[in-house]
């Protein structure tokens, strides 16, 4: 009975390489979130059906990956982002706030599979849940930037925005209000596509919402405007400041900029055309981009006051970023920040000549490892140049030779291909300070 | 409209004091897979339902969470374990042989709710594929016990024995080859029951597989030899070893004891009751058992080498270790070797006396941070009590103050409550020295 070993479309396998670049990528993430004052929290893959739907807006609700339990009956969802999970777990478990906590993990979206769309993918986020203050943004946005250069990204945008301002300019310019809370949201998922179908595409968006040329063009005007920030906002403020929300998102805005340190200010544009694409946002929202790399946003983030209240019954506030591990790699590699070129964190291969060294061997195997130093011995009963072979297929550093000599005198001869370095007989203890000078 | 905050059953939420621990010991167990010469990978939480099926056994199978995916209608399970999803993989992907992979990841599990039983929980698998030879079990059993070391655990047992051993032993007394290799797995699924439902249990589970009563009386008896390991192998050589199993055998853990560190063999119990609950088991296997804790095995594993070849159509010899993360950190709690005494990894609070101040603490904070330092700095706009009150419900070690002195002088103020230290405006510097310090 042979099984075809197949994965499920839009599903990836990482192999070693893979692996050991992923790890890299996260811990260096995760050490950013860490300074930053956030702790790591995790919750379940599956969330009950009822705690995610109606949290993230039409056509998101239908990426979701449902399901319905065989045994109970009940309708499941794997988890579609990590943010919605987190409203859930603060609305079940009492802690100090703020809540600071990160959290890195797969999600799962139910997409048609096609190149660089995942169905399973990593998200590393960081949120703030209890402070509505422009310092928890200015703070997660800071980080979100910092984790960018600590990755060794250099030109990058972080484009900023508050939905608040928009929807205050389309009350004043298109008198929108009258649409309603969730007319403004369908606008805002329109807008949310521009990047990827074109100014035109938006347009069609909005009239198929049902939206008046007149007004629609207006709406091309305004998320139009381009400039240095400050200009903008002041352009903005003078112009439609009678307007409440234009004038606290505005506040707001500025007030984030104040927190946020000099040298990571340079990478933040205003943009007035970005609003992310999910229904929780309310205030302030971001998005990272990297203009030579045509792979869309690779981090993005906003506030949220409203959607732990749905689960609690009382608003509380949070903001939080979220970096997309897989795009972060892709991006990374295409620019060549990252490589692929390492196949294994094994440091040595201890290749035993004949088979009469072996108990020595595993002796040395056992020295190296209690001081730390990752190393393979052979487990397949092969020549000495066959091991060599595999020692050098998987790129291991140090090869190290045990035979009649090595066993008589109790040392070990090493041989480091890269730096065309050889030591002969050498005592343990010099061979383990010369690998670990490596 | 209100959702209310629910998990599934069996799923659990970890807060970051929980978390901390995890990582600890997460992370402990990945360096000694890492010292040893394995490389990390992953594979996806869903697997075709055809890759899942057929492969663990009867009992095991129905505990497969299995869905029918909505849109497309075909069947999918989430990963039992890891050792399918390695050998589905192995099939797919090519890489030099031995290979040493670990994967530490989250499976699940369709159980019946029940204290100590989780429906998702986190293994930590080691495995050597493309070795036959007694040095690749031996390897992965070292580094199971080197790993319980490595976590501060003593008094643990690995209960070691060989499935053919068993086979052999059968087929002489009970003359059971005339049964087939069905019939085998299925006594072995009944004795593997032993430490849940006692003798008596697995008597009645002999009965209803089929088995006369002089049969179930002659098994009883052969498992429930006990005593030092190379005297009972050498008494069943001596009485089965015409019976070829029984040789294989014997001689495959003779050699595997031979090349375990002498350090460790201590920790080795031969066990005649010990088969494994999971079909693809063919030789050797092994688990971690505590005597002073009563959670069952920590760990688990054991040679398969016939799994692969259900997906490569070629024979491809393995074997691997598992390690349960979630029975391992109930055991360490229980026992005192961990603590879930942490509840940040924030090492500094920074006390803002007044907001006039903040942007001082801003900059101080950003140099904290770039030092390395997980710094907080208030979010809430709370009074300088309120922010110490909140650092010390977080146990954080260092409670820094910036006020009208420390703005001037460009100092700090520092406070170390555990070690009743205090540090009055002191630099910068004399600062960042002292926090590394603790």
């Amino acid at each position: 009975m042979k099984t075809k070993p197949r994965i499920p479309r839009g599903f990836r396998d990482f192999p070693p390489d893979i692996m050991i670049l992923r790890k890299y990528v996260i811990n260096k993430i995760e050490n950013v979130f860490i300074k930053y004052g956030f702790d790591p929290i995790e919750t379940p893959a599956i969330e009950l059906w009822e705690v995610l739907s109606g949290k993230y807006g039409g056509e998101a609700e239908k990426l979701i990956w449902k399901f319905q339990d065989t045994y109970s009956g009940e309708w499941y969802g794997l988890r579609y982002d990590l943010t919605v999970p987190l409203a859930r777990f603060v609305a079940l478990v009492q802690l100090p706030r703020p809540f600071k906590r990160y959290h890195i993990g797969r999600v799962w979206r139910h997409e048609r599979p096609q190149k660089g769309r995942y169905r399973e993918f990593w998200q590393a986020d960081a949120d703030i849940v209890g402070s509505p203050y422009p310092e928890a943004d200015a703070e997660v946005i800071s980080l979100t930037i910092d984790a960018f250069l600590e990755l060794g990204f250099k030109n990058f945008i972080l484009k900023l925005n508050d939905r608040r301002l928009l929807s205050g300019i389309f009350e004043e310019e298109l008198k929108l209000a009258k649409y309603g809370e969730k007319k403004m949201l369908e606008i805002f998922r329109a807008i949310d596509k521009l990047d990827k179908i074109g100014i035109e595409g938006v347009e069609n968006e909005l009239r198929k919402i049902g939206l008046k040329d007149t007004e629609i063009t207006k709406i091309r005007e305004i998320i139009a405007i381009h400039g240095e920030t400050e200009e903008i906002l002041s352009q903005l403020l003078e112009k439609f400041g009678r307007n409440e929300k234009v004038k606290i998102a505005i506040d707001h805005i500025m007030q984030i900029l104040d927190n946020i340190p000099k040298d990571l200010l340079k990478f933040i544009q205003f943009d007035l055309s970005l609003v992310r694409g999910l229904d929780y946002y309310t205030g302030p929202c971001w998005e990272i981009v990297i203009p030579d790399v045509k792979i869309g946003s690779l981090s993005g983030g906003g506030r949220y006051d409203d959607l732990i209240g749905i689960y609690t019954g009382e608003k509380i506030p949070a903001t939080g970023t979220s970096l997309g591990v897989e795009r972060i790699i892709d991006a990374g590699l295409i620019l060549e920040i990252f490589k692929l070129n390492r196949k294994t964190y094994t440091r040595v291969f201890i290749v035993t000549i004949d088979k009469k060294y072996r108990k020595y061997a595993n002796e040395i195997a056992r020295i190296f490892r209690m001081h730390g130093i990752p190393t393979q011995i052979d487990l397949m009963r092969r020549t000495w140049r066959k091991q060599v072979e595999y020692a050098k297929k998987k790129r291991i550093k140090v090869i190290a030779f045990i035979g009649e000599k090595e066993s008589k005198t109790r040392t070990i001869t090493i041989h480091i291909p890269d730096e065309n370095k050889h030591f002969d007989q050498i005592s343990i203890e010099k061979a383990i300070e010369i690998i670990k000078e490596i």
